[in-house]
């Protein structure tokens, strides 16, 4: 019999769940449609089901814990609180519901928590002690590790980098406030960046031939690869509020690396370069050089199941 | 015979040392002019000349260890890397040196480090996991403890808040950019303050009469305190940028108290209130509530002994 953990990432469309190795090989995953279970104990009991069967059909496996990711969830206490993106209100024990009906420990934290677990445990921060993962997204979400360990504060959570104000009395945030790092540096900043670009400037661009509901960061990218200046602009803009806020938080932790993760991250060499730049150019000057900006090396198409297993792992190891 | 342990501040003028035992108790205190060691190997001679004084008229005492806490210290290599305000150039390895010459283990860090420190063990943040100290004086230095260790992160500089830049654009600072946190928070940040609403504004004030190289914070305070509208509107102003560069700490590592130390906290409930009305308006909102803002308890006459002291006691407990 070979351990393995479980490894659910809980958003609001899907609910991912996999069984995951001490490697970080992911022996088999699957899915539920978060929509069907607006009783947390329906999706407990449905969970619990799906994943009996996955190890039925891969034999040879023993379930030795659970990592869970989910949004605003509390590592300390093992709750989910007030998700506005999901049915269960209020604040739902779901580590406790999930643990008895298992019968093994069960671990939550928020999906940026996970995704810096993961490059921990199973990616290009093995080793590192003090690093950032940056999920670059609708918002950005943010996971800090220091000392080894991943941050949760004094609350359960901390690591919402995406909500420091680095504009004071610019863009509204989804938060209330105004100014957030994500209005600015994430999939959605980008394209507010081109509607305020293409308000400004004067230069002629297929962006301008698209509803602004249309407007995504693929497009963008697609066009910024083709050499529409808009599109160009924008990115480099984007690349440099991204790069305020990594200064901003080196500051902080000097850490000896910051992970981007995400959609955006497609962009590749068109972000990463400028950003490498903007942050060597502004850095505080006993900081500069010491900071590795690079894309996570944890593949998107399985991230969200293995942060939440390297969550498990990391855990069952103390 | 009672153990104890050396704690040493090292500043650009004085270096003040002294013997604490285990509860924080300063057995004795002395010091020694900076200027009069331009060789590091004569500091360290006399250093240990003074310490043995202190031991022979101090009986009864055997001491174990000893803390330094010193401008551009590194936590990690054990030295001071080109601290601006000290003659020793280039890489000093003192507690290499200082080790050698006592016999006893070293460690050292950074003046603000070493008052998380003192915080920790003898104040305030006893029992506390998630804290900042802010030590507001001609610049703002801060010390984060994160799951109760202080932050040094990977180059053992960490916990750099007043260079957070806060305005981009912003007040020139010593570090070369511009805007930086302590440029607005701490007691110079405060005097340029003033010096800029003279200039905006058209009110009375006592504050007109002095050339600004005299100005101090402690004559702001003081006129603030006799109602002056000036002063009071300069002291606002910098509650609100304090508390600003306190909400994005918050969301960096969710603190359970942030707390203040050095000359401008003499200001009292006239800059504790504000920053606390500000902190709770402008706080994202799953944070509000959940953080304490308290003047720091750590006696300032002695807090600077004491937190070096209260980094050897930690590090020697582990």
């Amino acid at each position: 019999m070979k351990d393995v953990v479980a490894g659910i990432d809980i958003g609001g469309t899907n609910i991912i769940y996999g069984l995951v190795d001490k490697s970080g090989n992911v022996i088999a995953e699957g899915r539920l449609k978060t929509a069907e279970y607006p009783d947390i104990k329906d999706y407990v009991s449905a969970q619990h089901t799906a994943i009996k069967e996955m190890l039925a059909m891969n034999p040879g496996h023993n379930l030795i814990g659970m990592g869970v990711g989910a949004p605003n969830a509390n590592y300390h206490k093992g709750t989910i609180e007030l998700a506005p993106n999901l049915s269960w209100k209020g604040i739902v024990p779901i580590a406790g519901y999930l643990g008895e009906k298992f019968n093994i420990r069960v671990f939550i934290t928020n999906d940026a928590n996970a995704a810096a677990m993961g490059e921990m445990i199973f990616g290009g921060a093995k080793g590192m002690k003090d690093f950032i993962v940056l999920t670059l997204g609708t918002g950005l979400g943010s996971g800090i590790a220091v000392n080894g360990n991943v941050v949760y504060g004094s609350t359960g959570f901390a690591g919402e980098l995406g909500h420091t104000i680095i504009v004071p009395g610019g863009r509204e945030c989804g938060c209330g406030r105004k100014g957030c790092y994500e209005t600015y540096a994430s999939a959605s900043g980008l394209v507010r960046t081109v509607l305020n670009l293409l308000s400004e400037m004067r230069l002629e661009s297929n962006l301008r031939d698209l509803p602004p509901s249309e407007l995504t960061s693929k497009k963008i990218v697609e066009e910024a690869e083709k050499g529409d200046r808009i599109a160009l602009a924008a990115i480099d803009y984007t690349a440099e509020m991204l790069a305020f806020g990594i200064i901003n938080a080196i500051t902080f932790s000097s850490p000896e690396a910051v992970f981007l993760f995400g959609g955006l991250v497609k962009a590749g060499e068109l972000l990463l370069a400028p950003v490498r730049k903007y942050v060597d150019q502004n850095v505080m000057p006993i900081f500069r050089g010491t900071v590795k900006i690079l894309p996570s090396s944890v593949s998107e198409s399985n991230a969200a199941v293995l942060g939440a297993a390297a969550l498990a792992w990391n855990e069952l190891k103390n």
